[in-house]
């Protein structure tokens, strides 16, 4: 049913202006392959399995307890699981408009309505304030997340309103829209919410509906974080980047999923008032936390302790964090730069992330995920129990819910939009930012149809081929990135076949339907150094294949062998003869009475051995296991 | 006024049997140096310095808020904060114990008088719960730190015991006591503290006391842990020693803190119970630990998420947590295992702890501290304030006084009590254990007087020389610790010079008076190199010289140099012409769009340098600076 429920405007960001213009569900479509299979799991598996955990761990009855008068006793969850509710309608819209399922879009009425019931008559939606026996509203701004649960209501209504007729959510959330404009607007309570997230879901509101004050009350919360107007607390205001003004800021900090919610609403902002200073300001934080604070995942956020970012350069693969939320949301942030600025930059960390953080977070099942995403296991992990919610940041292996489970949901979201991800327009013609079988379909600004047909095994093989499938009789220009790692790559076209550099590589003439343009990006398996300023991998080498990190895990290993006794000769590039081995040893480690010893110590015995590595994305996939990314070298 | 007011028996651990019998203050006392230096510091600043925080934050006001009925409302602090009151009078205790000063003799009167108000009348002492408008008694085992408070009480009650005739904390401690073994002991709750601390308590007061009864409920509280009692927080129960029975546990593991208590206790329980599988499991669990999870510098815990360990060889110099209290703790456990077992291992860690945890946690002056202690300080601290509490553990300069605050306190009660941990005796003989100026003055346990001057300048100088002050005409054996670092070391004495390899060395001959045996230790400066297995200081070495880690700060290198720009030459020994030095260089560094690249990139620019080294536990006194103590090699 692909395409006749979908809108016109189908898509996640609809920015007013900008150097892209992004697609809509049906008017890009992904046909299968490595993402295809994992939304066909999304819809098939992990939406109701998110809807059934919600319902047993009470976070849907929140809002029936609510209507029943009972909520300040019977309330579960913690104060934000309004917002996992809002996701997964967010997720069910995405899906019903990617493939029009009734039976997502019934229960997905079904939940609406539940939602709707627990509306006040003012506008305010949100079980955990307010009620008798509850704390006042807005009474807690650093931890209620009143403003961040009613953020992602209007996120969810936007994508039902541009996926479906039905308005039912668009309704409530503008009312709750409208009652935040009225508390925090001119004249207003000057207040901002620990968890930024009403910032984009605000702008995607005005972009909807046209309304020009819900674009101004989103500007306006930008503008006030950063004057210390949230206590200080123990993780200190930059948790919830209180701590400078957000034009002023030179690098993200804090809580990683706050810092980047709040970076992609800032783009927003920025866009739709046409503020380049805005703009250019996220750009560089962009910049300086991808240079200094990023995982090789592309994962970011390097504390447990206050799912935050470190310090630059401080990346422990042993003790990362790399939220999977985090992962999402900075897809959104690059996303939206991208949409902005053309800079194929983004389009690149977006896809690293895509592969690396939120492909790695779901079961093979869709039914379990990974909160947390480490890049070194020393300890085999725990299976996570299966009748009920698992800490989110236990050493174990995937889980089926947390209690804080805002990840799961999030990645639903993602994975039910994720088409329209993959390519935009210009007054050009088409770029391709990420690579998968998908049909396209759609018409430049000024009116022309163009449409093309990819095919691909990628990301294990690296040949994309673009067939025409629509085009007008005028030139236009068909645009393909090439990843930072792509040196090497080559275009096939009418012409001939030619080198294309990292970046991008456009073809540009009168296309006839049937043509063929050819990329071939070097997908061998390579060997990848740190900066020396990251401690934690000194003295390492990762090995990556095409967009996918690799990682060797002691599954692979011969019997008892720890990840930990791996070292790999740098001098010998890993190979791929039906799987990828590296060169190396594997050392004999045994403890001493102290760990540090007067230096000049002899090497350990080590025997020599043909390193075996796989995709990170599917480590711990066959029961307990160590794995490891960065390997020691011999 | 030294010995005046000290009594027999003026020493914090005082075993019924044992490899060794310490001595007590009056017996042994420090007359200078490092350590007498800071003792006066402690004495003349620190206390009065903790008292007057304790008043203006409100802790020692919840007492009296509670004899006057408003402490439901007027309650401040954490639910612990009474545990520091009672380390403040403990510290006090052992201060008047170690110099009679008749002032701090007076102050503490004074707080036990406010203390002993807020007793209720069955012997129940706590000011957070059990009171109208509080939370029941013993209903958070979890978090609420009753028993762990009650601890805290005894041990200060001890102290005071054994240094002052004055019973009226006794009395107040022991009625305390009384009702935990009502509450808990046989038919009583089956129940254990989120933290543990009563058990090496009640242990100590049955020692004083000759009470059976206390030594059988620390038991009971020992064999009760590690049964699943307490509740499955999100840090797992493992946070709190409750996931596996203490005898069967192989290693530290959880909250630091709380597991070195544990151990401390369970020590004190296997020697007085006669029970050499516990004496042994708690060995196995240190040699584990000291092997796998502890710091270069002594310092133990890597994860601030929850102050605990890590799993093995997770020992992030950036992250490091090291809480001071967890380096007194581990004092406090290593002490009991070398009285127990007279093995020198023990005091070379406490050893290095001291100095390298100790000693770096106060400020020169006694009235600004760390908490957390990192081995890598990446961007210069930032000034504490000094007329509020401080994060616990804020990347600031030292603190005058934390939101938590446990450390400075146990910092006191130390370096009041320091003088008991230096020496020892048994049937043959007397022990140095740690070098200090020093007079001991003691007697065998068959009554033969033995006394000797100790004489150094240790740790800056490698001479001890320990004159004879005391003896009987018959021989005995002085026993001197070589550490574990000090290969190459000699002794000499009447019979000339000869080599002491690590361990110990042992002299045993008839003394005379004024006769004089000296230990030359090598306190050269060395390279040390990590266990490969270690991955976050990989390609690193570090320089010791003698008992002291030292560090690289940037307050010491060229304007504007950080201290990650520098290399040193593993194979050109560091060296000390008044001040140590490393030959290395110091390297260019700068940002790339991304910080992985394919391998086998140049390295950076780079020009020699002699890198200056200091000790560590000084580190921060010159202002805000960068700091590292493991070092890249070229």
């Amino acid at each position: 049913m692909t395409g006749t429920t979908a809108r016109a405007g189908a898509r996640p960001v609809a920015p007013a202006r900008g150097r892209l213009r992004p697609l809509a569900q049906g008017e890009v479509e992904i046909t299968g392959g490595f993402w295809g299979q994992r939304q066909e799991v999304n819809a098939t598996a992990t939406l109701e399995h998110c809807q059934e955990w919600m319902e047993r761990v009470g976070w849907i009855g929140n809002f029936r307890a609510a209507v029943e008068g009972r909520v300040a006793t019977d309330r579960r969850g913690r104060e934000f699981s309004d917002s996992d509710v809002y996701k997964l309608v967010e997720a069910m819209a995405w899906e019903v408009g990617r493939t029009g399922d009734p039976a997502v879009d019934e229960r997905l009425r079904d939940l609406v309505a539940t939602i709707a019931a627990a509306q006040e008559d003012d506008g305010y939606l949100g079980t955990k304030f307010g009620r008798p026996g509850q704390g006042p509203r807005w009474s807690d701004p650093e931890w209620g997340h009143e403003l961040y649960c009613i953020g992602h209501l209007v996120q969810a209504a936007v994508a039902r309103a541009r996926t479906s007729d039905d308005t039912a959510l668009l309704d409530i959330a503008r009312r709750a829209a409208d009652h935040v404009c009225e508390v925090f607007g001119p004249g207003g309570a000057p207040g901002i919410d620990g968890h930024p997230e009403i910032e984009p879901a605000l702008v995607e509101l005005a972009r909807l509906s046209g309304e020009q004050r819900y674009l101004e009350m989103a500007a306006e919360f930008v503008e006030r974080r950063g004057h210390q107007r949230l206590a200080d607390i123990e993780f200190g205001r930059a948790y919830f980047q209180d701590d400078v003004p957000v034009r002023e800021a030179t690098v993200l900090r804090g809580h990683a999923v706050r810092a980047l919610y709040l970076a992609a609403g800032a783009v927003d902002v920025a866009v739709e008032t046409g503020d380049p200073d805005l703009l250019a300001a996220i750009e560089r934080q962009w910049e300086a936390t991808v240079a200094r604070r990023t995982y090789l995942t592309g994962g970011m956020g390097s504390h447990h302790q206050d799912e935050s970012f470190g310090d630059d350069h401080v990346l422990p693969p042993d003790r990362a964090y790399c939220e999977t939320c985090a992962g999402v949301a900075s897809v959104m942030l690059s996303w939206r730069l991208l949409l902005a600025t053309g800079n194929p930059r983004y389009a690149d960390l977006a896809e690293r992330t895509l592969f690396n953080v939120v492909a790695t977070s779901p079961a093979p099942d869709g039914r379990a995920f990974y909160y947390v995403n480490t890049l070194h296991q020393r300890r085999p992990g725990v299976a996570a129990p299966l009748d009920r919610e698992t800490p989110r940041a236990g050493s174990s292996l995937r889980a089926p819910w947390f209690s804080v489970s805002c990840c799961p949901t999030n990645v639903a979201r993602t994975l039910a939009s994720l088409d329209t991800y993959l390519a935009t327009v210009d007054d050009d013609g088409l770029q391709l930012h990420q690579y998968a079988d998908a049909r396209i379909s759609t018409r430049l600004p000024d009116g022309r149809p163009v449409g093309v047909e990819v095919a691909t095994t990628y990301p294990d093989g690296g040949r994309v081929t673009v067939r025409i499938a629509e085009t007008a009789d005028a030139p236009w220009t068909l645009t393909l990135r090439v990843p930072s790692w792509g040196a090497g790559a080559t275009v096939t076209d009418g012409d001939g076949r030619r080198a294309a550099g990292p970046g991008s590589v456009s073809v540009h003439r009168r296309f006839a339907v049937g043509e063929e343009i050819q990329l071939d990006l070097p997908v061998g398996p390579r060997f990848t150094e740190p900066d020396p300023r990251i401690d934690a991998v000194r003295g390492c080498v990762a090995v990556e294949r095409g967009p996918l990190v690799l990682c060797v895990e002691s599954t692979d290993l011969p019997d008892g062998r720890h990840v930990d006794d791996v070292r790999v000769d740098p001098d010998r590039p890993p190979r791929d003869d039906g799987g990828v081995t590296a060169a190396g040893v594997l050392v004999e480690q045994a403890d001493g009475e102290w760990p540090y010893r007067p230096s000049g110590r002899p090497s350990p015995a080590a025997e020599p051995a043909a390193i075996p590595l796989a995709p990170y994305h599917s480590w711990a996939t066959r029961g307990p296991s160590t794995m490891r990314i960065w390997l020691p070298t011999v």
